[in-house]
């Protein structure tokens, strides 16, 4: 299947073809669910693949879009699937919002306020900079929606709230989407979301994604969001400079076109890896026909690398 | 104010005006809240009016994109308000999507099944039509939604479920939201929304209509439903034929520009008049520069049709 034609993705599919991919680059990016793991289920051969990176001196970085975890949390996860990682080697799309909020909005910690739609991963990061967040797992919310009782509305609006930070949030519900639009209809308020997935897979069916919510609450306010987790360019930006790497000697890991290998592409890395443990098929990898880049490399599951240089 | 062009909308504002616009007409077709009530308030002289339109001779047909309500539960809303209509003067959403299954998708009642994301409205309309409907408002929906435990994934998706009707649910979450996306991942399963009205009044701010949380089933299943409500023409020529209705001598009343008003321009009725009393203003109704139609003609309020002509 290596291609002759430039742009035909080449499959990682024995030890000549791993050794030849490894070399090309320092710093490996890694999307995390569908790649490193399903939900609770860590996938094969992935402690060892990722230690004979390390082994090879290669730079590992983790980049999700999952924005209901904070950083300081994701590094539990990883210690529970036996991965000593530490905080700054991760990258979430909620601590990605929280920079985007008080770096490119200017948004002041201690004195603007960010009303949350979605998980604690979000709260966590902006309150680890000193912003106040309000909203998201306050149990007020949890309380059937009345416009004459809600104490949200009662007391009014809070006037220092600057900017709604939205992901995805399983506690979704009519009161939290109702303040939101109120916070929204405010034109200097300003609009973030977390990331734009439609769905993510959990458990072998689909569920809906940050971008469904999300979606909810751009139609209700006739609003489009700034995103900041993958695809776009923001996240990206912000790990180059805080890592200082050249892009030609990087490679993005991930398991959908449409995120991972468009934020490879688009960013200008100097490679794509597209696994196909997570929601795409070698088919997909392959096909021209659709709308989205395809990777330079793919391979049936991350833990090929290991597999195919230590047989 | 009286236009000089054509396309100039035409106030209501005096007795002349009044009975001028009253003649052009045999049935009035009339949105609801926002135009004869605001939530629980009666606008003022609605009972009047609807009495002295009843003494003229005029048809009276009343059409509402709140599919949370069955046609039977407004009867009895309108009798809170002193008001006498009987059920066939009364179109919802909810109805025109049930008509919509039976009429145009042609589901077999007793046999096919719907799955309803939405309120008692649909679920009513729906059964009085002999279908079984699923969803809605089953209180294990109410729970968390967990991949392993929930009671609509354990025992698998029913087979016999050949459409999901969505429209306004206050009590949406995600539970809800997981298992109507995979009633949508099943291609032969039609997806149709009630309505897709963005937002609501209600007193006196602005909340998520059934558009919102439908978008966000549309933008997880990547799917694009069939709208019943206004101004989708579905449903006016549901009325037309079931009232044998000359439409040159219609006029459609409502108060807002992109449904009510639309759909009588749309749908080739003889007027359009739009009231003041919901969610439009009399700089929307003149402007000629944004995408909706303008209304032929205008008034600050229902009830001035009544005011105008008993002074």
């Amino acid at each position: 299947m290596t291609g002759t034609k430039a742009n035909t993705p080449i499959k990682i599919q024995d030890k000549t073809s791993s050794l030849e991919f490894l070399k090309k680059f320092d710093t490996f990016l890694f999307d995390c669910d569908g790649v490193l793991w399903l939900g609770s289920h860590l996938l094969p051969d992935v402690v060892e693949t990722l230690d004979y990176l390390k082994s090879l001196g290669k730079q590992l970085i983790f980049v999700t879009n999952n924005s209901t975890k904070s950083r300081p949390q994701y590094v539990k996860k990883f210690a529970g699937f036996g991965i000593t990682v530490t905080e700054d080697q991760i990258f979430t799309s909620g601590y990605a919002s929280a920079l985007y909020v008080r770096d490119f909005l200017k948004l002041q910690p201690g004195k603007d306020k960010v009303w949350v739609f979605g998980e604690s991963g979000i709260i966590d990061e902006l309150t680890l900079m000193g912003f106040e967040a309000l909203g998201a797992g306050d149990p007020r919310l949890d309380e059937p929606f009345d416009t004459n009782t809600s104490p949200f509305l009662k007391d009014g609006l809070d006037e220092d709230v600057k900017c709604v930070v939205a992901g995805l949030d399983t506690k979704v519900n009519y009161h939290r989407l109702a303040i939101s639009l109120q916070y929204l209809r405010k034109p200097d308020v300003h609009f973030v979301a977390t990331n734009i997935d439609s769905t993510f897979p959990q458990k072998g069916i689909i569920l809906p994604g940050a971008g469904s919510t999300i979606q909810s609450l751009a139609y209700a306010s006739d609003r489009t969001p700034e995103a900041c987790g993958k695809p776009n360019l923001n996240m990206l930006n912000a790990i180059v400079k805080a890592k200082n790497l050249d892009r030609s000697r990087c490679c993005m890991v991930g398991d959908r076109l449409n995120t991972d290998i468009k934020f490879g592409e688009t960013g200008g890395l100097g490679g794509t890896l597209l696994v196909l443990t997570g929601i795409e098929t070698e088919e997909r990898a392959l096909d021209t026909a659709h709308e989205h880049p395809n990777p330079k490399y793919y391979a049936s599951k991350l833990g090929d690398l290991y597999e195919f240089t230590h047989q």
